[in-house]
């Protein structure tokens, strides 16, 4: 099969042939269709210092995806070839205390697919039966095919009251995107997105936000809505210094802030100031929570409330990886997708 | 000035002239401009056994309301001559340990306005300062009239968890109908209402319903739209016994039933199979959070995202009020408004 | 092996030798060492309405142990031979989206041990092995027998806020004792215990109780305590129609009512005044949470805070079947055990 | 009456004679019993930057006490005098919205007596009524004097969830102190406490820490007791950059950090190993909840679950107000109170 590997420790990908993977006797094989591209897929592209910290080459990169099952494994009850389906790309042991108390998405033996083992940028892949997770017959494989990062605008935004809230999104990439829509489908009254890049602005008043500013323009728009007393919840999508302390002074006495972005390095913090004399609670969102969020946007898309399509804006085949990581790197794309199967 | 008065313990209301009333030092005096009819008021018109047991005639009746404050106290601060404000017509003890930890709402000392005293179907109101919410430029007298009965229904939805959730709606009186409107406005990803009434059915559709039914049909509305779970929020607003315990065998297991509806007398319960062996939670609602439910409400209105208007289908002087009464009566009216000043 | 069995669709037990049970890849085959008889038990002895609708003999009876893992499928990862165990005796599907979802308790596909299928009163028995929960070193194989019903009542408390709360249980079994020394342990400023047994009231003393009464004290032991405002917390373990009904009385405006106590028939509720009015939360227990529930209980048995020690009035071996049951239901017994194998 | 008053812009006290305060209507007037001294005292006293900032001089210095209610204005209800009490020492808009809607800890107008006009440190002291919490009949005065502190320690300890959980108190001055009792109170498993202070560490033991240790050894307590994966939730109670940093280094993954010690200068944070990829929640903690902390805490404290006692090591009239400071800065002392009127 085709598959986009990440053959050594240094810059690029290969497209190449390799064996069609065989399941254990609890996995699936699934048949790649659409398969969405990610920043940490261009880190790993360039060789950046955490890639070269973490990844093992070769290996098949990709960690975003959906298809068909062509084959189950004996012990494998929930799922059967033919079924269209997506998948949560962390690999997790499910009989951890941390797992087995909802906690499974931060537990610390965590292998994500296309990072640690091999990914879905590929005609197919292996995977545990118990990562898949059914796509509504009312989805299609492209929405399929970004369920994984949209998960993750779903677990930030979520896991805060959006209801009614005033809401800053920090940071226009896919996630901040994706978060503004959620945001609106789900009752805030007033969304906020900041970003540097006018095409992203320009996205995000797409998927809703009421007001789409240049950080210069952000302390403005929340204070004269909130009459000087802040955002409620502030979701900081971007990992940029300037932008987190600008999450912290922004945010409401006794609000909450949700910190998805990575930021690169430390940031000197004062917390009397940025956090304890207003009383902030402080969330650092990682992955999806399992299941929960998939069962929160599985039902989000179904419903029609949320459309991330408006975020999709190059659909390549693999052949073009280059393009796709260029257009990420230079920041004139929303969200890519590759065209696997058709 | 005019008031609309329970002049003594038999059915029937009489419009007079009396005294305006005077303001004590921690109070203010409102010039009614729009009142909202209740269901609560048609009870004590009608005199029946839960007015004759609880209201002591002669009394000004109404208790939702909005209009210009034209007086306030000197210990008044935060309030003053010629702003536009709605209030709650529960006045509560605000030292009460209840109402310091947040529990006004249940404060056993509550005494409601148009019920415990005089109320609001007048030219002139006197209120506590304290239960005075300020109305939003951006709101009409109209919409501040009614947020009182509307402040149940944001109580009733927004003390579950909307977002994304499958929401059945029993009884689509004006409560029930905004509820409609605000589980879609907070993103409920299917909202079911039901009622016998095809007037509040056609109602329940324009504030947004998906599916409107009657009683015998929402059984399969429920199930085939979650695979035969249940909805996840049942939110009863009818207080027919066999509402309730339709409420119960829709919710589904782990689900959360809101009961805002009052039976008018006891029901037999099974709670083996209605309650326990689903593991739900039953929540009983009275009146609004002081003044979570009111912050809440105004941050909805004001964004535009939830309209309440439809449901309001009379608006008449207090001249009318016998058709007030008639047409809540016969089922035909959704929400009804005495036009006061103008 | 030895088993007790139940034979045929009738009262009685019979004590049999039966072929040791065979395990699939993903079960793992425990020596019984202790084991708790509950109440269902009793019923399925007695063969009362609930037993003859819902068993399917022969069967093993038994659904409380520890033991020994003797063998372990291949497919195990988590636990080997040799291993002491406890397990969670409701057997659900992992993959539905109840399960995945945080709320495996009340799948509807739940099978129960020693209910649906073999049970643990049995010298052996085979269980999947994500449904096992291991034994901390310092826990005894006699604790560990009772971790199941003992984990209804962590459930049962530990999903009330429990810290400085007042706390009413209503009846007084195993579970209700449970429940008097997990509330003590957590911090609840005062635990009222109401049973109409002598013999249960001394236990819940010991167990910690501040106050142990008949159910004709309770109104004042609560009353006098609150100044009049009622328990925060209500939990009912009796399924007694006057509990459930004191259960409303008591509980404080705002608070909260766990029901765990199976009533056996229809109770006629006032939801208006037991409920609806007076703001009450009432929350139905099934089992335990999977596996939240589990975590805190070992944890509070690990500290030492809670010791339910007390609780168990009876050893037995399994030959005296008889005689555990004439001790449960003449109300002579707190918990009794099953010694099987040493 | 005597009063120890901040006399100008300028390092000491001086006790003075002073006119004894006059009450507005809705004040009481209060005869001193006992008053706690607190490290902001000590700040006040010393004249550092943060006192230079903020407080205006001449004022009596002095924010915790408890007393006698000697004279009530006119519009006071709920308290008379003969009423022993204590009081809130923040003095907040009970109008503003954070106020209305349970957020009055961060309302941005807060007033604290003795920082921002007179406070305690006196015969007598005016207060509004609205800030008085009566003092229970099973209470000393002494303990009532160290309420609001306390009441610190009930706040952070209290808005996570401690039944079963470990925890890590990170720095042993008084309000640390009561948060090690609080926690086993309230049902901790396992409470580790840190300070580099054998004499606090020897504290920390008597008000119950399992475990009490220097900062070098908290990893190796914390690890070996979770079996690697950590505090469940850790109270940073010092300010200490090292500390803050092992706070988060030592919370479990998705655990939460309680943070009330004040970082006088900014912390270099790497959010993506300290915070976000371990998915933590982080709180800042400000003053006590109004009013739910004084209600958690009377009831702890009159259940007697909870004994302050030992904390406190010096009971000195006024006139011995430099030793006061003297043996606060020195690190000799737990809590310190004035004996003001006997």
């Amino acid at each position: 099969m085709r598959a986009l590997v990440k053959t050594h420790a240094g810059p690029g990908f290969e497209l190449h042939d390799v064996p069609t993977p065989t399941i254990r006797d609890d996995e699936v094989l699934i048949r790649v269709r659409r398969a969405g591209v990610c920043g940490t897929d261009v880190h790993i592209h360039e060789w950046d210092a955490w890639a070269a910290g973490r990844c093992k080459p070769p290996f098949v990169v990709g960690h975003e995806f959906a298809g068909d099952v062509v084959q189950a494994g004996s012990l494998v009850h929930h799922v059967k070839a033919g079924d269209r389906v997506t998948a949560e790309g962390h690999i997790v042991d499910e009989r951890s205390v941390l797992s087995r108390t909802g906690n499974a998405h931060v537990d610390q033996s965590t292998r994500i697919i296309g990072v640690d083992r091999d990914g879905c940028f590929a005609d197919y892949i292996a995977m545990p039966a118990s990562n898949i997770w059914p796509l509504d017959p009312a989805l299609s494989y492209e929405i399929g095919g970004i369920m994984d990062p949209m998960g993750n605008a779903f677990h930030t935004a979520l896991t805060a009251n959006i209801p009614g809230s005033v809401v800053l999104v920090t940071g226009c990439g896919p996630i901040g995107l994706f978060a503004v829509g959620i945001c609106r489908a789900a009752g805030a009254s007033r969304v906020i997105a900041v970003d540097v890049n006018p095409t992203r602005l320009a996205l995000a008043r797409q998927m809703g936000a009421h007001e789409a500013v240049q950080p210069q323009d952000a302390q403005v728009a929340v204070m004269s809505w909130t009459n000087g007393l802040g955002a409620d919840v502030v979701l900081e999508m971007s990992g940029v210094p300037s932008a987190v302390h600008q999450a912290f002074a922004l945010a409401r006495p006794a609000g909450r802030v949700q910190m998805l972005g990575i930021p690169s390095r430390p940031i000197d913090i004062d917390f009397a100031t940025e956090i304890i004399f207003k009383g902030l609670t402080v969330y650092g969102v990682v992955g999806r929570r399992m299941y929960d969020t998939w069962d929160q946007m599985s039902r989000f898309l179904r419903s029609g409330a949320f459309d991330p399509t408006p975020v999709i804006t190059h659909r390549l085949p693999l052949e073009d990886f280059a393009e796709a990581m260029d257009v990420i790197k230079n920041g004139s794309a929303g969200k890519v997708v590759f065209e696997v199967n058709d």
